[in-house]
Order: C-alpha cells, then sequence, then structure tokens
C-alpha cells in the first residue's frame, strides 16, 4: 500500500458500467506521479491517503466485481517514522 | 488507475482466443510510453482516458475470462486539481 | 517477496471496512522509499521483514477477503549471499 | 498490455508442472530488457508482438490453472499511431 | 516472467501460516536488485533461473492459498537470442 495526497477529483460521464458512479479522486504520490483512485471512505483535497492496488482494490466497496485497481484504503491521521532525520 | 491519451489502434489478426474481437487501442502515458488497451466505451485517437489494471480489467466488459491486463475505464470529461502549478 | 525495514507506525481511524483493525506498518524499502504492509506476525521498528505483494497478501492472514495489497510475510533471522562482495 | 519483439526461445527441462510443456520464448521490450513468456499463438523471432501479464495471461491457453505471469496475446500485424513524429 | 540468477537463501523462523515450511531463495536480478522467492524445484545458488510472480506464483507448488508472490518456475539450461551482439 502506498502513502499519497488527495489533489482533486475526475469528471467521467462515459465509463464502463462496472464503476458504477463511484467517486473518482485524482491523486499524487511521493514523487509527483499522478494517479486516480475510487474513493469510498470521502477523502478530501489535501488529505493524505494511503491506497490499496491490485485484485484488494475490487473488495474496498465491499463489490469484488468493482473494475477498479487502485481504492483509497483509510485517510492517515498520523504517523510514527523512527527512521526519520 | 493511470490517465492516458489514445494514440491509435493496433491491427492484430492473430491472437489468443480469449480477446474475441475486441477492439485494441494504442495507448500513451504521461512520459511518452506506449500501452496497448481493451477498449469497450469507444474512445478515439487524441480522447484522455482512465485506464484500469489486473485484475479489474477483465471485468470491464463483462467477461471475466477475457484475456486483458488493461481496459480503458472511461473517458475523461473534466478534472480538478488543486495542486496544480 | 521483497525485503524492507519496519520503519514505523500508522494511524488511521477511518478506513475501509474491509481492514478490520488489522495493524498497519510503516516500512521502507532498500532504496529508501516508503510503503504500508498489513503485519500478522507482529514484527517491531528495526525489524528486517520479507513483504508478500499483490493477491497472496490477502491469504496472509486467512481471509481472502482482507482489503490489503501488501502483508508481511515473516522476520528475517538471518540471510545468505554468494554474490556478496 | 506491452508491445514486444520476440528475441529468442528459452530451454529448461527442470521446471514447475504447472506449465507443463508450453513454449518459452525470450521478449526484448522498448528499452532492452528482457521477459520470457509463453506463446501459443506461434511467435517466431522477430515477431513483435503484444503480451498480457497477471491473472489474465493464465486464461491464455484456456487454463486458468497455468502458471505464467506474461503470455503472447497476439502477433501485431499493423498499427498506427497519430502522436508519432 | 524474468531471468534472475539465485545467490542465497533466507532463513526466518517467525513467519505467515501459509508459507508452511516452504523454501526460501535469495535472488538478484538482472540490475542487481534483491528478491525473495519461494522455490519447488531446488535451485542452488548460482544457478540461473526464470520467476514467476503474482497469483500465478500461488499455484505453483499445486496450492492456491500458498502466500506467496514470487516463485522459481524453472532452471534455464541454455536460451538462444538473435538480438544478443
Amino acid at each position: 500500500m502506498d502513502i499519497m495526497r488527495v489533489a482533486g477529483a475526475l469528471v467521467c460521464t462515459r465509463r464502463v458500467p462496472g464503476l458504477g458512479t463511484t467517486d473518482l479522486r485524482l491523486l499524487r504520490d511521493g514523487t509527483g506521479g499522478l494517479a486516480v483512485a475510487t474513493d469510498t471512505v470521502g477523502a478530501r483535497p489535501g488529505s493524505w491517503v494511503f491506497t490499496v492496488s491490485g485484485s484488494a482494490a475490487r473488495y474496498a466497496a465491499g463489490d469484488p466485481a468493482l473494475q477498479t485497481d487502485l481504492a483509497i484504503g483509510g485517510i492517515i491521521d498520523d504517523w510514527t517514522d523512527d527512521d526519520a532525520p
């Protein structure tokens, strides 16, 4: 799972049926790269979140048939890092 | 899921049976790299799309046995990016 | 599977139901990159561990529906490396 | 799916039972990197092919239990690329 | 599938139940990076092998519930490479 930050949202009226009306968020990872994730926890722009990829993402909303490969798994409140300088 | 742009199409008469007659699009990602994706939404060259990879791609056309690892998930109408300069 | 080192922990009160109350560890890989993994073996900061990714991670805690894509697979006691200088 | 070129073949008499006697091809990707793929369409050295990775590769030969993570999906006859210089 | 070389072994007495007592090998890929793989074919340090990743790795030992994401698929006897200089 990776740590990312919510940057915005995506508007896609024409999409595959398997995504239903799930919210799509625009995320930015540690190196500035962009990714798109489904969101079922209600993350807002500026939030730090961790993301779940692969087949596990399909289980996020309780529906293994959901056509997503990246889902927001949770909003990060805090973290400890013993290696941080 | 990633944001890519449709660059063209691929002609492959000899392919594995598991792909049937699904359309194959040539996509270019943010760094210029090429990828091939199945398309069930009818994206055209020049369209910005988001792609779904892995096992979720197989669910895109309603057939989990479809032999694809990258599917076009939707055509992007618009997006907001609070971090954009 | 990859070799990583436990760097800390992650506090996320708001998360997807599929993760339950599983412990989340912050890991650092060989190049210093950060990753988040579920932990069912009780690894502590400073431990060297190997991680299991993808669908196999969901089987780590005996529950294939667990929404994780990276799990700590074991704590490394020792290793041999014939190629090491 | 990715575009690669067949570079040769691999001889492995001692292998896991899950691969049976499937042909193994040596492929080279756009950056010169090497990969090994199972081949059920009969691609020859020099052919341009597209490859299917992950769980979809296991469906290529009609046997989801086949132990492969990369399969040749088809031989490319031609492609169009509107972005090409 | 990737071509790697066996560099050594990993000793982990405390590991997830899903791995049982499977042998764990330390591998080095073409760029010198390290990886850990389960081994059911009996590869020895110095052997060139090809590895199978993702869900296919779980099928290597005949047990889809095995918690591994990388398995040694076979020992390479020889290969041909028409593109080699």
